[in-house]
């Protein structure tokens, strides 16, 4: 199944649609489950429900069917979850790890490579795949950073990874917003980051593993996603790392390691953090990391970071050439300007 | 007016209730707001409504009236706001993070005086007020952190101080739980907490500041609280540090700093950090906190941390010696073992 949530006036968490394997229509489910947070806290219910209605949307419904490449040209989708009371972010490609220590002449330390990079991040407003980056200074070193997130059901405090896997629902891409200049300061001070990380972006739609056949759980590994995430900054190619490879913790290790002392709620979300493989002919998920590149390699950083104006965009694609979740296109903006 | 949820076999964000300034009867309001969270949406097309049956509810209403009392030690009382979108937690008393320092031969940056310490932690779920503290092991070196929060309506960018006062709309008692043992190694990482912090426990009442008459907002400055925070451990006294005196940050500095970069959506918790005095006849609202007076000036720690079946209370009374929040009284359980 593929999910959308539709914009509302006053319904912060939007309008709950299905829409179809190839993005161009939706249909109202909402009298099934009002909303995604609802469907996850419901989904062994309401699971086989949402499916006839998707299995009829790809072959003929009674339900009204809207033009949903339109609404999302328009600007009328919201995040699939607008809304998640648990984000988490991994760190799963060490690649990306490595050139940042690099680039200060320090190497990773050994644990990282047992024990996986997570931090906290805040879900009270996610952005929907159209809607503008706002921010109150180009000062911040604004960035995109690609990911890879699932969305869970209930998952058990201590759960292993192959409890994790059953709990996983949904797959999503994520644009997870960072500023840059401002991470040093806030890294240093010890707890986190609070003032270096915007409001994230997802994909316009979240989609079931069932949706990604072998590319998921294939012979790279269970919880690695075998597609490459192509990525475009001011509208010119910036990189398509492949999300499986180079990947040394899966999403179900990152999901066990978030429930190791807390269980974690329906409607958590969980990303992979930046994709990167180590073949820099792949380009880059992230503005930082090319930038690391060139200062190691050229003396000094010359790709710069984003501009009010700037735009970002975020793609997956099948073997068929067909968007799996559909693009993430972000447009910086100065907050209030409008 | 004073707010409690309480707990629904299906509904994880409980049953909206008003209840009497004493803590002793309550009426179900969920025609007005199902959850708190919805009443923090529409604020200000609501507050007038609630009110009204707040004030009924002391003179006399014709709803039912539930003992609330009984309620809460039957514990069937939840989180008064269940679940949030965002918890974000400040460190604004120093003498706190002093003693920290000072046990490790540190001394506190000059800057942690005038840029906020804050993490962000997992709201996802609350635990209620007299709710077991379920643990995997007693080798996490379970501690309590009692502290003072508030619940805001939406905050924009870059509020000012002022501006945040402004969307203050509750204010509660934390017990944000930590594993001291684990802080080490994650903090080391460098991304902040994500193991090393449990559920937190809400007191069984959020209240609206304007129950808190001149201790919120007087002399000591806006966004300060002026009562002590009395905490028990294993039911004996620990501390009763007073929650305003040497608080370098109020509670409206710190949700300024939470929205410095991004917007705070109505139902954000933000956290005080530990209550803590410099002066130690005060006692302490952490066993941490203890354990490192003792380790400089005993040679060594000998407070223990908490234990399967060990108990914490905190609490924190009026003038008039009545409970403002009602007590938070969680029991350490080893998870599973019912």
């Amino acid at each position: 199944m593929k999910f959308a949530s539709l914009k509302h006036p006053t319904n912060r968490d939007g309008v709950l649609h299905l829409v179809d394997r190839k993005l161009q229509s939706a249909v109202d489910v909402s009298d099934i489950a009002p909303t995604l947070q609802f469907a996850l806290e419901h989904w062994a219910a309401l699971e086989r429900k949402l499916l006839d209605e998707y299995e009829s949307l790809e072959c003929g419904t009674d339900r009204p069917v809207i033009d949903f490449a339109k609404a999302l040209d328009d600007g009328l989708v919201a995040a699939p979850l607008p809304r998640t009371y648990q984000w988490l972010d991994g760190s799963a490609y060490l690649s990306h790890v490595e050139r940042v220590r690099r680039a200060r002449g320090d190497k990773v330390p050994e644990s990282f490579y047992h024990d996986p990079l997570m931090y906290q991040g805040g879900g009270d407003a996610m952005m929907g795949p159209r809607d503008d980056l706002e921010c109150l200074s180009e000062d911040w070193g604004i960035d995109l950073e690609g990911e890879v997130g699932v969305i869970t059901g209930d998952v058990k405090m201590g759960a292993s990874p192959a409890e994790a896997a059953a709990a996983v629902r949904l797959v999503v891409l994520i644009n997870d917003v960072s500023y840059r200049k401002l991470i040093p300061g806030e890294l240093a001070k010890g707890f986190g980051f609070v003032n270096s990380k915007g409001l994230n972006a997802l994909s316009p739609v979240a989609v079931t593993p069932d949706e990604l056949g072998s590319a998921w759980c294939d012979q790279k590994g269970a919880g690695k996603l075998d597609y490459r995430l192509i990525c475009h900054v001011r509208e010119k190619w910036f990189g398509n790392p492949n999300a499986a490879d180079d990947m040394t913790f899966s999403l179900f290790d990152l999901v066990s390691h978030a429930a190791r002392t807390r269980p974690l709620k329906a409607g958590a979300l969980i990303g992979s953090g930046t994709v990167s493989n180590h073949d820099v002919a792949t380009g880059y998920a992230c503005i930082m990391e090319k930038r690391l590149v060139e200062q190691v390699e050229l003396g000094a950083a010359k790709e710069d970071f984003l501009r009010f104006g700037d735009s970002v965009e975020i793609d997956m694609f099948d073997h068929q050439g067909e968007t799996i979740f559909g693009a993430i296109k972000n447009r910086v903006t100065k907050a209030g300007a409008n």
